[in-house]
């Protein structure tokens, strides 16, 4: 019997990776992507698009309004992008600056609606491509804390109370940017479609500035392998 | 200093009084309420007015459209309402039978948006009218469910990881509906204003059938207090 599972798509390079994962390890994915009000919306476009070609049974898109509660440089436009790596230094510090492109409760909301989505399909197993390395500023990408998150689960939902175990599946969360890349170059996955940067022009280009475009670009490198991402022409 | 709360409104007899219990207890209150694509929209109306009445300081809506998920007869115009009791009569037996009125994740899905809006505020406290009593087939009314996600919520924030202690607030949990009633009846709650029917009509006013509707009328009875429902005429 094939196993379901859900896989949370943003778009961009970790999420991809992960749905790659999946689909190897034979299961049948439901792809779910959150329209949280991200400024960078042509990463939705790329989930969108990656979800059949990296063989998905299905694509779905919640839209939630979280710029309602705003507080994140990602949802907030009166809060800057940082460009200047600050945020990525701090994570590696001994002090754990939170950036400021953290969202508040951001993954909770994200894996409780991949809960409701999997309840639904029947499906015991959901994939969230969480990395603790390079972004331990982030309280909600730790192990301890999809830990917490499955033990909540597996007490809240019909499914649970009828006997079956939850499993959220975090393959990639001890992995460096270069491990991910190079884990997901093997299984194929072609990351010029993907989105990663924080501040993507509305076709998808990355500024190369960003924490993100520079952990990804760095990771790029560290694995030997040529950037694919398609950045924005300097001015 | 005042402490400020979320607390969860849905515009029904529990959420009312809940709110009522956070205000006597000195609470700065910030009602949420969760547009989730429901049948019954005057409940969204009644929370919405009732938030004000009930002295909190401010209101806000999410709106999530949780019919994509499908699965419940609250959001699935294709299952029907009960309207027999059967749920009621299921979740008091033996077997712990699901009503199809449960709604797949939805108290996790609404806690971690108040767990969002929470930490936007700076707030260390959700009052949430989960009520184990009469709904107690209903797995994410459990008493262990909320101590499970206020175990996650307090690994999941930045202000968890900088030491503030979330607190999840479910003062009704175990008292039965004509405690809820008498509770609330004690602190001025005017019922008349809260929408507890699933198929309650635009101007709020209740079916008298389902089960929501026959727990609330056998507790204020138990209650020993004057319904103030306002009902549909039967044709």
């Amino acid at each position: 019997m094939t196993r379901r599972a859900v896989v949370l798509l943003s778009g961009g390079l970790d999420s991809a990776t992960v749905l790659a994962i999946a689909r190897q390890d034979g299961y049948e994915c439901h792809t779910l992507s959150l329209d949280y009000g991200q400024r960078h919306r042509s990463e939705l476009d790329a989930a969108a698009a990656l979800s059949p070609l990296l063989g998905a049974a299905s694509h779905s898109m919640v839209k939630l309004d979280l710029t309602l509660f705003g507080g994140s440089a990602l949802t907030d436009a009166a809060i800057a992008v940082p460009t200047d790596g600050a945020a990525i230094s701090a994570s590696h510090g001994t002090e754990h600056v939170i950036p400021v492109t953290y969202v508040p409760a951001r993954n909770t909301i994200m894996l409780s609606l991949a809960l409701a989505k999997a309840e639904t399909l029947g499906a015991n197993d959901i994939f969230f491509g969480a990395n603790a390395v390079d972004y331990s500023g982030y309280p909600d990408c730790r192990p301890e804390y999809v830990a917490a998150f499955e033990a909540m689960a597996n007490r809240a939902t019909k499914a649970a109370v009828e006997g079956a175990k939850l499993t959220i599946h975090v393959p990639i969360i001890t992995l460096s940017k270069a491990q991910i890349a190079a884990r997901g170059h093997a299984l194929g996955v072609d990351y010029e479609r993907t989105v990663s940067c924080y501040q993507a022009d509305a076709q998808g280009r990355a500024c190369g500035l960003c924490d993100s475009c520079r952990l990804r670009r760095a990771g790029f490198e560290a694995a030997g392998l040529a950037d694919p991402t398609r950045y924005q022409a300097r001015t």
